[in-house]
C-alpha cells in the first residue's frame, strides 16, 4: 500500500529541482531531530548552522540558500509549501475503515455510505446522510437531517446538530460544536424570552475547525463558513455570521452575530469582532484587537494595549483615564502661548 | 397534534391587533426569505423597502410603521418580543420521548422519571434524580446525586458533575461542563497542593447555558447561577461566583472566583471580570472590557483599546508607554508658561 | 476504611500546634457555614468577627491571630496550605474501581492495568497503555499508542489523541482535549494546504488541566507541559509550546505556537501570549495582558485598558487614537516656549 519516495520522485511530484544523491525519504522532521530517511527544510538562512549539523537525509530550501550545498537537497520556490505537501505524501491522512461499530446508534432513517466509518458510541439521527469515505470517530453526535460530506473527518466528541451541512473533506477537531442555538433572547419586561433558532450552519468544502470551537446555527437564515476556511481552537462564531472562503483565524477569536468576514482574511488570536459588521476581503486583524466597526478597506489593523512592567503600567493606565483632560490642557497651553507670542511680538514692534 | 394559526389567533394569544385578511401562518422567517405561510417582522423602519418586496404572508410591526399598510399585518407594542413568542408557538421546542435508550448506563440507585428521555450513551450515576419531561441527549454525563429539573434539556456531551443541581426548564448546550473543580491551589514551597473543591453548582430555573461553557463547582460554598440567566458559549464561571437572576452574558466572557454579579446585568462578549468583586444590579459592561474593581453603581462601563490601522497603532501604542512622562512634560510647560506670563505682566507694569 | 481525625492528629500529621480541647474533625468548611465537626480557617485577621460567630469545631490560623483564643484551634505557619492538606485528608480523592465497563470499547492491542477503572462508553485504541490506578470516566477517548500514567484521573468527555503521553496522577477535567492537530497551514496561492501535525503532547506528572482546555500536538517536535503545572479551564496551548514545571495559569489564557514559558510562572486569566517568545522563570503576567515580546527578566507585567464609565471612555479612547499627534504638539510647545524664554531673557539683558 505505502509508496516509497526519493528526493527525485518528490521533486517530480511536487515541483522542485533535486541535487546530490537520490536518497530515499520516509518521513519529515525538523533540522534538529532529523535522522536517516528524514526530509527537513530550511525556513530561514539564519538556521544554516543547524542545517550543517543536521542528520537529515535531505533538505528543502530556496535556490539562494542552496549555493555550494553538496548534500542531497531539493530547491523549491516555496520550501514551506513543498514541505507541507511532502509531509502529506509521507504521512498520509487517516482512511475510512468502512462500517458501523456495534456500539454506535444509527437511525434506520439515516443514510450511511458503506465506505463511511462510524466509530464506537457514535449517534446518527433520522434523516442524516453520511457520504462516502467520511470518518466519524468515537462518540460523535450527528443530528436529524444533517449532511456530512465525502471524506469528512469528525474527531471524538464532535456534535453536529439538526439540519446542518458539512462539506467534503472537512475536518472537525474534538468537541467542535456545530449548530448549537444562537444567543437569541427578547426582553419581556421581567425575564428573557427565548427566540427559537431556526437557521442552519453550512460549512463549505475543505474547511478545518478546531477543538472546542463553537459555530452557532442561524436565527432565521444560516451561518456560513466558506470553502477552505481555517478556524483554530476555542473560537466562537455566533448566529448568522458569514466567514469568507480561505479566511484563517487563530485560536480564541470571537465573532458576534450577523458579522460578515470577507475571503482570504487573517484574524489573529483572541481578536474579538462585534456584531453586524463587515470586514473586507484580504483584511489582516492582529491578535487581541477588538474590531468594533466595519472595515471597508483591506489592510492591517491593530488595537491592543502594550504590555509593561507593572509599576509603569499603573502610572500610564491611571493617566489614560484622564487623557481627554490632558488634551484640553495642551489646547489651553497652545492658546496661552500664542497670546504670549503675539504680546511679545507687539512689544518688539 | 400541531395547531394551526392565523394572524387573528396569534394576535389574540400574544396580544396584538391584526389587520387585513386573516391569513394562515405556519412558520416565521426573515423579510428577505419569507414565502407563503410565513410571518416576518419589521425591526426598523429603514427596512420598509425590504418589507415592500417581501413575500411574507404577514408582518408584525409597530403602529407607527403600519400607517397605510394594506397587506395582512399585526401591530404589536414590541414586535421583536411578539415575534419571539410567535416563533415559540410555530416552532415548538423538543418534547421528551420518555424512556431509557438501551445503550445508556443508568445506575439502579438513580431515580429517573418515566417521562424523561435518556438518550444513547448517556450515563447517570447513583443518587441522581432526573425529573419529569427532562431530555438527556446522546452521551450526556450526570454524576452522583445530581438533580436535573423538570423539563430540562441537556444536549449531547454535556457533563453535570457530582452533587450539582439543575433547575426546571434549564437548557444546557453541547459540551457545557457544570461542576468541574474550581481552580484551587496552595503553594507549598516547591509545588502546588490541590485544594479539594467541595461546593456544588446550583443553576436556577429557566437558565440557558451555551456550548463549551464551564461553570466550576465552589471550593467550600456553592457557585450559583440565578433564575432566568442567559450564558452564551465559551464562558468561564469560576468557583463561588454568583450570577444574578436574568443576567445575560455574551460569548467568551470570563469571571474569576467569588465575584458576585447582580441581577439583570448585561455583560458583553469577551469581557473579563476579576475575582472577589461585586457588580451592581442592572449594570451593562461592554464587550472586551476588563473589570478589575467593584462596580457599586449601575451604568454602562467600557474599556477596550480602539482599533486602528497598524501604522497608526504602532505610533500611538509606543507613546502610550510614556503617557505618564508626557503628563509630567505638560505640567512642566504649564509652570514655565505661568512664570513667563507673570514676567511678561510685570514688564508691562 | 475511613480514618477519624482530631485536631491533635491533624496537627501531628501536617505540622502545626493544637490548642484547646482535642475535638473530632470530619470535614472542612468556611467560617460562615461551618457546623459541628468542621475545621475552618482564618485567611485574614479582618475576618475575626466571622470567626467569633462561627460554629466550627476548630479553626486553623496564624500564631499572630491566635492570641487569647480559647476555642480549639491549630496554629500553622501557612494556614491556607494546612487547610488544603487537611481537606485532602478529610475528603479523599476518588479511588479507582478496577475493571472495564461492559459498554466500553477497549482494543485487544491495548494494555489496561487490572487496577485501572474504565468507565461506560470509554474508547481505548490499539497500542494504548493505561497504568495502575488510572480512572477513565464516562465516554473518555484514548487514541492509539497513548500512555496514561499511574493514578491519572480523566473526567468524562476527555480526549487524548494518538501517541500522546499523560504523566502519573495527572487530572484532566471534562472535555479537555489533548493532542488535537496544531494550526499548521501553508498558503498555496489560492488556498491553504494543511501541514500534517506529527509531534505529540507530553504532560508531566501531577499536572492538572481544566475543562474545555485544548493542548495541541506539536508540528514536528512535541508540545510539553512540565511537571506539576496547573492549567485552568478554556485555555489554548498551541503546537510546540513548552510550559515549565509548576507554572499556573488561570482560565481563558491563550498561548500561540512555539512559545516557551518558564517554570513557576503565574499567568492571569485571559492573558494572551504571542508565538515564538520566551518567558523567564517566575514571571507574573496579570490578567488580560497581551504578551507580544519575550520577557527576559522575571517580574510583574501588565497591559490592560482601564475600565471607565462609558462616556469617559468614549472621550479618552477617541484621544488615544491621536496620542502621537498630541506628543508632537507638546514637543512643539516645548520648542516655542524655549524660544520665548530665550527672547524674554534677551530683552531683559
Amino acid at each position: 500500500m505505502s509508496q516509497s519516495w526519493t528526493i527525485s520522485t518528490l521533486a517530480e511530484r511536487l515541483g522542485g529541482a533535486w541535487h546530490g544523491d537520490d536518497v530515499a525519504i520516509d518521513h519529515v522532521a525538523s533540522l534538529e531531530s532529523a535522522a536517516s530517511g528524514a526530509l527537513a527544510f530550511l525556513a530561514n538562512p539564519r538556521f544554516k548552522p543547524q542545517m550543517a549539523q543536521s542528520a537529515a537525509a535531505a533538505v528543502v530550501l530556496k535556490a539562494a540558500d542552496a549555493e555550494g550545498l553538496t548534500r542531497p537537497h531539493i530547491v523549491a520556490k516555496d520550501p514551506h509549501l513543498f514541505f507541507a505537501r511532502a509531509a502529506q505524501l509521507l504521512h498520509p491522512a487517516r482512511v475510512a475503515q468502512g462500517g458501523v461499530h456495534p456500539s454506535a446508534t444509527v437511525s434506520d432513517a439515516a443514510q450511511v455510505d458503506a465506505s463511511a466509518q462510524i466509530g464506537p458510541g457514535v449517534v446518527v439521527e433520522a434523516g442524516a446522510r453520511i457520504a462516502a469515505g467520511a470518518i466519524l470517530l468515537a462518540n460523535v453526535y450527528v443530528g436529524r437531517d444533517v449532511i456530512i460530506g465525502e471524506g469528512a473527518l469528525l474527531y471524538p466528541q464532535v456534535c453536529v446538530l439538526d439540519h446542518c451541512e458539512i462539506g467534503a473533506r472537512v475536518i472537525l477537531h474534538p468537541a467542535a460544536i456545530i449548530g448549537a442555538d444562537g444567543f437569541g433572547n427578547a426582553w419581556a419586561g421581567d425575564h428573557w424570552e427565548k427566540i427559537p433558532q431556526l437557521g442552519r450552519v453550512i460549512i463549505g468544502d475543505d474547511v478545518e475547525i478546531g477543538a472546542c470551537t463553537t459555530v452557532d446555527r442561524g436565527a432565521l437564515e444560516d451561518t456560513v463558513i466558506g470553502q477552505g476556511a481555517r478556524l483554530d481552537n476555542l473560537i466562537q462564531v455566533a448566529h448568522n455570521v458569514e466567514v469568507g472562503a480561505h479566511t484563517a483565524m487563530a485560536a480564541c477569536v470571537g465573532i458576534a452575530g450577523s458579522t460578515k468576514i470577507g475571503a482570504r482574511c487573517q484574524i489573529g488570536g483572541a481578536a474579538m469582532i462585534s456584531g453586524h459588521l463587515e470586514i473586507a476581503d484580504g483584511t489582516v486583524v492582529l491578535g487581541g484587537t477588538l474590531v468594533a466597526k466595519t472595515i471597508h478597506q483591506s489592510g492591517v489593523y491593530s488595537g491592543s494595549y502594550p504590555m509593561q512592567e507593572h509599576g509603569d503600567w499603573l502610572k500610564n493606565a491611571a493617566q489614560l483615564r484622564h487623557l481627554n483632560e490632558l488634551v484640553q490642557r495642551v489646547k489651553q497651553l497652545e492658546k496661552q502661548l500664542t497670546a504670549l507670542q503675539v504680546a511679545s511680538g507687539e512689544e518688539k514692534q
